[in-house]
């Protein structure tokens, strides 16, 4: 059969290594329907670096997570290289881990995701893992294999890179444990996140096929974790609008689905600070925790709002 | 009167060359609307041909078919030439036939429409059918004139044009009558097909005015075909990834009309193969049936789900 | 408090300079988005003149109406220099005017606003009025100072700039009083107007958060005025369709609010006529008025149906 229904949790095998095809260019364009789509304000001279890592992730999705039921979680993500529209993107998984879960019905996968430019440099990496369907409940298990991954990106693998200041708030400005409500929020449609994530050419059908979904878990189109995020970012600009780059992805965790109609908030929570090497700038290790329907003036953090955990450093110009 | 109604039935006559304007620049931003709206993942180095193909169309529209009942029929369809983003794409058409229908309220207008880029050299051409309302039904009817088109494009007409191969199967891997389902299905929103045929500069009003269709034939918006061509197409990469060019359109029929809500699915017959003078490249004749809310794996191909029914020559890489 | 709340009434004092952050570049991806929500066929060989102008003023937003009730108007508004893909936009507002209104609630801010490109140019100015909310409605009242604004532009303040026609009508052909029905309508969806508007860096909340919006004036989304403006001048093409440049907006006002779901008509009349420097050119005062859910060949220009009466100069090609 010439046509793919993905690979199924059986199917996986530790020490994988997987392709993705096709390869992706980035343009101007792809920056403009992103803009349209969030409303991101940050200015990070080229790709935006969320809309890299949809993408990476939108191209491994044909080969890891077309039978996904879901996505549980992301760490070690870096980003090594801007990249500049007109950059060509590859990406290439292996398997890290397997673990079959206890009911035989579905099992974990555990990958690194790397994507690449056109000279081969890696511009972003990171691991992430995901509940999969097996095709046949009789398929024997995989020996177990659980990576140990980190609980955050040590701040020396961060990569810095200025951009101008663009408000008030400095790196020297944001205090541990300081929790700044993003106020603003933004409503969303099925037409934009289905074409968000159709742009980072991910194929998940849960989040397209209205005909299959309406008689599936939720009744409707699920939206895409990663749409959340870039929604959830945008909205940041209010209060972090100098932390135009994101350095690394510390962990993220979609506590609860999206849908179309669905309105988002978030507010975030300063974890940590570390200085660069480069001195006029620095990280700030920021929790970004978004809600659907409920304003965040009381930086809610669990419940069935809260629809985000996601855990970044960021880079911010010094004073 | 300065505003433009349409031409009407009786304004057409046999020979008349009508030059389309204004021009249509296509660019990386176009590219990236389109990816955004279909999701199209054939890679073709440029500007995807139903970019191309629907512009050319879109800008014909004012002139021919802004009274159009329907749209019948597409032959003869050859793209010429690769269109690379920047292009300026001008258009003319022919009126290369004509047929009164016997309600002595409608007509039939036959054009030939040719897409030619800056240096004047033409990128595509092909001829359609549409059936096109009476200003006053008691105008003459012209000579019928009912011109004598090819059932489908001969191979030696076809532009080869390599792309690299995204994927397993190849020109060599695909039988004479083989089918494929292509599996997946996506919904289509009033914004997607509305943006999409805006930038297609395809001012049919049935498309955008739920004012006026809502006491119309159908009680809402009509999707414009070409997107439903486009929407196939895209989920055609499902089991025909290497098929990344369109090399002619032999003939295409809008069998049911697609409304926003609408989840399409599709699949692919191959009705011919041939060889090219390039040794490294085939061709593929395919058929590409679209149903809406209907899964495609029993291959249907009649009845009030079936939205389209689509030939044309692909190009594909060989062994 | 890091996040911004925006300036309030009692904020502003004459003369006040505020420089708009963060900047803009307008590419051809950003023109895409633009022609793919709006259709606009003008052939102005760059970046629409309302894109600049949309984009001017949304970054203007964050710092003068983010506590807006209602934009009341626009006067002198000058396009000095075409924008080409690729350029980077500044904005800058010096407060002009103040007036507390009666009530003690609300205010009157007269701003000027300007645009700049890269080398410091200015690309567009205009001044603009908005009644904005008082934070405290204790707050003393601001001197009174209300600026004297001309009521059109004069002709030889218009720069002129040549397009190569696109239709038969010249400027010669457009008489005194001359009513143009632009027949055509068009139905406004959520997603579109919200991936303009976001495309403008506006960060209104009226046009985003249904979550609010619900529980607000109007039980719902209201729609970015300047989204209107957009739409009728697309209609406009319909028997304007030489009329590619907008060289000055004299002055415009959105008479009802608009909604998604509303389907937008248009019908223009000629105001005036002048001469410019250039003699293959001239210019055309146009207003242009727009309707929701009522067709315009009647030509209405008030009633609830009316939303947009908007007076502005655009460059034609003579004969």
């Amino acid at each position: 059969m010439k046509s793919w229904a993905g690979n199924f949790f059986e199917d996986f095998r530790v020490g994988q290594q997987i392709a993705h095809v096709p390869s992706r260019t980035l343009t101007d364009g792809d920056a403009a329907v992103y803009k349209a789509i969030y409303g991101a304000r940050f200015d990070h001279g080229g790709i935006d670096d969320l809309l890299v890592f949809h993408t990476v992730f939108g191209m491994s999705v044909n080969d890891i997570s077309l039978n996904a039921v879901a996505n549980l979680g992301y760490a070690e993500g870096v980003f090594r290289r801007p990249v500049v529209p007109g950059a060509v993107l590859h990406a290439h998984s292996e398997v890290i881990g397997l673990k079959q879960n206890s009911d035989g019905r579905t099992g974990i996968v555990y990958v690194r995701t790397r994507g690449f430019d056109d000279e081969g440099k890696e511009v972003l990496g990171y691991a992430r893992w995901v509940m999969v369907r097996k095709r046949d409940i009789d398929a024997p298990a995989s020996e177990t294999v659980v990576p140990a991954l980190a609980k955050s990106v040590m701040p020396a693998a961060l990569v810095s890179g200025s951009t101008a200041p663009v408000g008030d708030h400095f790196w020297d400005d944001y205090q541990l444990g300081e929790k700044i409500d993003h106020i603003d929020g933004t409503t969303i449609e099925e037409a934009e996140h289905a074409m968000a994530t159709r742009l980072y050419h991910n194929t998940a059908r849960v989040h397209f096929n209205l005909f299959t979904e309406k008689d599936g878990r939720f009744g409707k189109r699920l939206v895409y974790g990663g749409h959340v995020i870039s929604v959830a970012r945008a909205l940041s600009f209010n209060g972090l609008e100098n932390a135009s780059r994101i350095a690394a992805i510390n962990g993220g965790r979609h506590s609860n689905p999206v849908f179309a109609g669905d309105t988002i908030y978030a507010w975030s929570e300063v974890l940590d600070k570390a200085e660069l090497s480069a001195r006029d700038q620095g990280a700030l290790r920021l929790r970004l925790v978004a809600a659907k329907n409920l304003p965040c003036g009381s930086f809610p953090d669990q419940g069935d709002s809260v629809v985000l955990d996601f855990d970044y450093w960021a880079i911010l110009p010094r004073r």
